[in-house]
């Protein structure tokens, strides 16, 4: 059965953490990624991909920094939509390689993606996302005054010199703006690449503009808004464990495997997934069900295809249709 | 009649000569660009939108370049990719913007699009295109040392101290890769925005797979490959002149109003058209009316409206069929 599916992939999906970031190092990550999907692709399922780009964003501010004097620095919105073309391009061009070795050439197209949010959302109250370089406390000083719309924080000990560092929001995604496009995309039989890093954060203005707004959207969250406006079958979220546990950290840990909404509801609320990791992938999952997806699942890349067949991974089902 | 038009935007539709690059001078310009693109869907013409990105990848170079200790610099083919997502995302936000205002809501995507060269173009053996910062003599030299596959050209006085830049080749664009997606993207109305800088310039390698070269390619040259592919009709390339002019700077100056691609292939050869600036342009206006275009039209922004109808720029058309 060829089923539409949304996968999320995960930063090391892209660059490991003791890396630092050279093109081939990034190639390398992205070929073992793009086996795997194509892999979903020989099996007939149509995909469409995002992709975190934390990394990435953070060596493009800091470059933007170490020229500020020649040249003026983007502001966010701009680095997101750049590292989208960069990750991209990446992702496309290596898996056109791939598909055309399996003589299953299939167009790939990866696309510049805003997703909207609101400067309501509570997030903007009391940012939280530390984004580009470390400061010291005199650099700090300088910048709040230079730059009034920066919040810098405090995010290391006082025993560390380089501890301040500018916070932004991290609100939640509602709509995916380009959604008309990608669907009629993938009605197309073309591969998108899309939202990637979250999307690129848009609010509408008081003159009901479109224009960037400075934050990180979660790209889980975001991957999920992109499964439902192409209504998608499957989400699928891509990270560096096979599955979500219960009981981190202690003995009685262990995997969630196959789980109705419901069920992944109740253990949300008992507190067993963690805010800054899987919490989001969790809540993102969720939300993919009630929507009305038939399927989330998160796990590793290396069970992904495993875990399609139900066979690995945590899989969150729909509850069971009662009268 | 509606037609399928691809616009090929000149530089100062991004940046104008005098200014720095932030990003709201960018999106002032690009916003004046828009206006007149809006107006030719208005007339319910299909827009494909390419664009250069020469003072954007400059930035980026001297970005990269500023914090070589901390982060690894990109090579050229992804810097490439990286412009094409920032350029893209301000013509794309503006654009849709601007839509929505004129209640015409069509979905505008910008796309990550390679561009296949050869390494084989005689471009290689003796490349002419600067790219990046400038550097002295002591730099250059230690350039030369640690990346022996950089060609660096002494391109200013010996007076200068920072005479010397890199150079890449700027090889003719032979086939644009995302040519299937593109064109069911055009069919599907999506106004695309494809192309930028030129595209990415790939080569195939041994094993037969794409791989980016270090590669500049003229963007009214790539424009013309992507007006071929999508089946355009009309290709307009939009410079800072409302028209070419033979006798360029002489008493004899005029433009070129209306002219058969026969008459305006005499011109070329009788050397009226600059190599670095109107020759690339005329010649790819040629190319497209000799692979089966109806019309190509160089002109100016502010007279692109005006052009399409036949009333201002430079118009090459075919020959007349005879017997």
């Amino acid at each position: 059965m060829r089923r539409i599916i949304v996968v999320a992939l995960g930063g090391n999906a892209i660059k490991q953490a003791d890396e630092r970031g050279t093109a081939e190092e990034q190639f390398k990550n992205v070929e073992t990624t793009c086996a795997q999907l194509v892999s979903m692709l020989r099996f007939g399922h149509r995909l469409v991909i995002t992709h975190g780009n934390g990394p990435q964003a953070g060596n493009l501010l800091l470059q933007q920094e170490g020229a500020l004097g020649e040249v003026p620095a983007q502001p966010l919105d701009i680095v997101g939509a750049m590292t989208q073309g960069q990750i991209g391009y990446m992702f496309q061009q290596t898996m056109q390689n791939m598909l055309w070795k399996e003589k299953l050439p299939l167009p790939v197209v990866s696309i510049v993606n805003q997703v909207l949010v609101s400067e309501d959302d509570p997030d903007y109250r009391d940012p939280t996302k530390p984004v580009g370089p470390f400061y010291t406390e005199d650099q700090a000083a300088k910048l709040r005054r230079e730059r009034p719309d920066y919040v810098i924080k405090e995010v290391k000990p006082k025993s560390v010199a380089k501890r301040f560092r500018r916070v932004v929001a991290s609100p939640d995604p509602i709509r995916n703006i380009e959604y008309v496009a990608i669907r009629r995309m993938v009605d197309a039989g073309i591969v998108v690449i899309a939202s990637g890093g979250g999307g690129v954060p848009v609010v509408y203005d008081t003159n009901d503009n479109l224009r960037g707004t400075a934050a990180v959207i979660d790209k889980d969250k975001a991957g999920e808004r992109l499964a439902e406006v192409v209504g998608a079958d499957i989400f699928l979220v891509l990270t560096d464990v096979d599955a979500a546990r219960i009981h981190f950290g202690t003995p009685q840990e262990k995997p969630v495997r196959t789980v109705t909404v419901s069920e992944m509801k109740r253990l949300c609320e008992e507190g067993h997934f963690k805010a800054g990791s899987m919490g989001p992938k969790v809540l993102a999952a969720i939300r993919f069900v009630e929507w009305g997806g038939d399927c989330a699942i998160i796990t590793s890349l290396d069970k992904a295809v495993e875990a399609l067949v139900g066979r690995a991974g945590t899989r969150i089902i729909p509850d069971p249709v009662k009268e």
